[in-house]
């Protein structure tokens, strides 16, 4: 008896107010299908993993010229994709509510759809996703009805789940957004580690 | 009368004791001449940026999680790139002989070879490279009289040279390592960039 290898599969952890999160998160949908590596989109918040690390905030708000050099850098990688950018003009954003509304989305089958949205009207258009009437647009744009599901997203069940992903995260080491983990835990951090982490994913399930 | 178009050229920042200008050094040669893009190369010490910006250290060293990551990523990334790979018994690495010995050498035409030499001692062989011994044993190898460049190092020519070249990678908005600055001023920040600061630096060059 042979057990079949694992099938290539790879968790993506990802953050609403994360701005490197946004070409991942309009990305790899396609990319991770056309490689065969099944995506597991796993939300979660970045501030208290910070917290819990001792960071007062993000790099890109403590040190205004990582912060600028960021948003130049993003800037240049919507270009190169095609994507719409346009800098928010609260930043960082706050995205407690939009995380939940990912977790309560991928449950009935429009989180990702959903993902996407929030990031382009959060980093393709520029709106404060913070705000409970910009979520309200978001979710009523993807034919959704906004009230219900941010009751849902708001219900203690839903809380408790979402900090829960946070905490697992924090435990695998995850210290940043967008982070890929393999199957077999291997972590890469970064829009710009993808590629390899889904390559990595790959390699992993070849038979040896 | 037409002018010629500007040559394709990049400025790249780097400082011996970086772990990702490794990579870097070691590759962005023959990159560059495959693409045609002339690269002048800048030695200079993150140290005294990192200070003037009110950094206490390397992020990798303030942040014990993200320094792990980091290499963790640097032996995938040498991995890939064919290059040997050993963690630094000391770290942070102190650079300061170092880069004026680049400096030295670059006026003499070795300073290439010395770069690449010495980054693969400090993070392909894991030796402290600010051991004075390690720099002469380096420079020996290279078949250089050892305590003749040491000498050309130590010169205060040689020295304010050094403080020249940093303070005017603080002036172009460098605060980190390796960085690429393109001929029209364009900044790409990592190794992971090098490819793209290539193409931008063609893309300038390019006839309109």
């Amino acid at each position: 008896m042979h057990k079949p290898p694992p099938a290539p599969a790879i968790d993506f952890w990802f953050d609403p107010a994360s701005s490197y999160s946004y070409p991942a998160v309009m990305t790899i949908g396609g990319k991770a299908e056309a490689a065969g590596v099944a995506v597991r989109w796993r939300p979660f918040l970045l501030g208290p993993i910070f917290k819990s690390l001792g960071w007062a905030a993000t790099p890109f708000e403590i040190q205004p010229l990582k912060g600028a050099y960021m948003w130049r850098d993003l800037e240049r990688i919507a270009s190169d994709l095609g994507l719409p950018f346009r800098r928010p003009t609260t930043f960082p954003l706050h995205s407690l509510l939009a995380a939940r509304l990912v977790l309560v989305g991928l449950d009935a089958g429009w989180g990702i759809d959903f993902a996407r949205a929030i990031h382009r009207a959060g980093f393709g258009d520029g709106r404060d996703i913070g705000e409970r009437a910009v979520v309200a647009d978001v979710l009523t744009s993807l034919g959704r009805d906004a009230a219900a599901e941010l009751a849902r997203a708001e219900t203690g069940e839903t809380k408790a789940r979402l900090r829960a992903e946070t905490d697992e995260a924090g435990r695998l080491g995850v210290f940043g957004a967008p982070t890929f983990v393999t199957a077999g835990g291997e972590i890469f951090w970064g829009h710009d580690r993808m590629d390899r982490a889904l390559r990595w994913a790959l390699a992993e399930a070849a038979p040896s």
